[in-house]
């Protein structure tokens, strides 16, 4: 999407490829939103730090970093070799896949880049063949949320006030995002909304990412309280909920995502408020048979213990909010059930959650 | 309660009288939980100040501050001329009223003291009958708080996880407090529980006084991003919820309170989750009519948009930790409907929300 830095209006995606360079171009994401910066990694390892370091953060947006990584590894090789090509090739593979371990989107974007690979018969065949792979995935990456944002657009009415939890936006992409997506192609459209960002504690990616995000594209907004959301939709102040997902059961229609969203979509459905959930297929997990078997990653109590922003007069900074010595319980995600949630917006469509089962046909179900 | 300041334990109120030194002494809340420290105002315009610059805060702390400010005025008042020393006592009674111009509690506490007063026929009898008021109304605060407490104990089983949020404990009132009164009370009679305490953004009241009240009680306890207490109501980790209320409408049973606590009913509600609010009779409104008329205090937008702390090697910091420029909403309070709430635990009893009306008699309806 667009960044204006220094008054200069630019078109930027999260990942991108320098094929001259040999390098994997990344919006530096860990100092957002208070510095906008493209960093550039010449190595593969470089590539895999980039993932395991959390510069480069969202399923869309690593799975592209780790095709361009293995293209990028590929390519640095010199010689014919093809048995020794494939054997680095392979040291590069799991060294990408080992910096996020628990994440399926870099293995399946390699995945996809070994296929085309193997069609070419000698090394420089197949390095191109890489390049072009990766190249692939990032347009599809892009292509998908394009066409994620052309359906949801429909429900983004003029006037509207959308609610939308964490960063499911262009910075977990390669470009538009998901939950992000209808609102850029309803802008585009001329439509007038109004988003309110939850900040989404403790890590706050509705406040720093998304209202970057939202500002950069020059789309109304406000952040509020995690705690707001419900006093909103009681004063008739929201019309829609518009999330992301870390995964999604085909089986039953639940969501996991980032925690908080299972508490909007309660309120929502109190409020009779339409909640809509954007995905890529690839999010969609055809295995699970329930909610409960997700799970739930528990990380650093320093999370919700204190908080990451910029002092007056000095950089980056942590600040201990809470009491020294009392202990804190912090889950990552939460799992939000198929009856709080209207529709699941993908890239073929808007489905009920049930429908993902029903029709998983039309949805990739084992591809 | 007790406070252990390097290893010395110690019964403290929040706010009480030192005759000797006509000095009102205060836990300076705001450095709390990083610094307990006790500040003595020697003049009411002092005591003003503190209520003012929330040095105290809480509905009976600052009623108990005004009632011990106005016999601080009096007493500081040198001559036997009783029409002189009545205007000094209005000029003291509008310094303290207009420090917090839209609480009600300081004015009330103020005309107890006034009418108590009224009973003496010299300056200096005037002066022993005031502070003998505020003295009496801190103490009532104290017995009413506990006898919040031993009510709400009866709900409090052992093994029981209790959710609260922002701070309704002793540091609200001059001691023990409301929300928190059931937990301190059923710990003395030797039961076992745990407390999650949300953070409560924006100014975080439960990870930092919540927080710092259990941790000096020796209660277990956890904080919990608000985010997250949906997420442990559905994984069955939450059996009980207790709130303290900054108006309760007398005719309807709806509970203002502090932002986020309408979604934790909501929430409640789901689950089939008990939800109680804890209150002192001076906190119900008998005259409005609807939950929509009670004014919403909107606050700063910079509560929402960054976070204090501690920073590492300083004091007590302020970091901006949102996107800079994007603006917030921050509305201070919501409000939660009758039907959310399971009981309204009161000095007197406890009772359903709509018998606050039908049994207004027992609850000193007019008074």
């Amino acid at each position: 999407m667009n960044v204006t830095v220094r008054g200069k209006t630019q078109h930027y995606r999260t990942v991108s490829f320098d094929a001259e360079r040999n390098a994997v171009l990344l919006i530096e994401q860990r100092l957002l939103p208070h510095k906008f910066e493209i960093i550039a990694t010449g190595h593969f390892r470089e590539t895999a730090a980039a993932i395991h370091d959390m510069i480069v953060r969202g399923a869309g947006a690593i799975g592209a970093t780790a095709a361009y990584g293995l293209a990028q590894g590929a390519a640095a090789f010199r010689g014919t070799a093809l048995a020794k090509f494939s054997q680095h090739v392979e040291n590069v593979y799991q060294t990408l896949k080992a910096a996020r371990p628990t994440a399926v989107d870099p293995v399946n974007a390699m995945n996809q880049v070994r296929t085309a690979m193997s069609r070419g018969e000698t090394v420089s065949e197949q390095q191109a063949l890489a390049l072009a792979a990766a190249e692939e995935f990032a347009n599809e990456d892009v292509q998908h949320c394009e066409e994620i944002g052309r359906h949801g657009a429909k429900l983004v009415r003029n006037g509207m006030s959308v609610l939308t939890h964490c960063n499911a936006g262009w910075l977990a992409f390669v470009d538009v995002g998901s939950a992000t997506a209808p609102m850029y192609v309803a802008q585009s459209q001329g439509k007038k909304f109004h988003v309110f960002c939850d900040e989404t504690r403790p890590r706050s990616q509705g406040a720093t990412l998304t209202a970057w995000e939202l500002a950069q594209q020059k789309v109304s907004h406000q952040i509020i309280a995690d705690n707001a959301a419900g006093h909103l939709m009681q004063r008739g102040k929201i019309d829609m909920v518009i999330v992301g997902s870390d995964r999604t059961l085909g089986r039953t229609g639940e969501v996991a995502n980032k925690i908080g969203t299972y508490t909007k979509a309660v309120l929502a459905h109190r409020h009779r408020i339409p909640f809509y959930v954007a995905i890529p297929l690839s999010t969609i997990d055809w295995k699970l048979k329930s909610g409960f078997d997700i799970p739930i990653e528990e990380r650093s109590q320093s999370e919700v213990l204190g908080a990451w922003g910029v002092a007056q007069n000095s950089g980056r900074a942590y600040v201990q909010v809470a009491n020294p010595g009392s202990p804190a319980f912090n889950a990552g995600f939460d799992v939000t059930p198929a009856e709080l949630i209207t529709g699941i917006i993908t890239p073929v469509g808007i489905f009920k959650p049930r429908e993902i089962w029903t029709r998983r046909s039309e949805l990739g179900f084992g591809g």
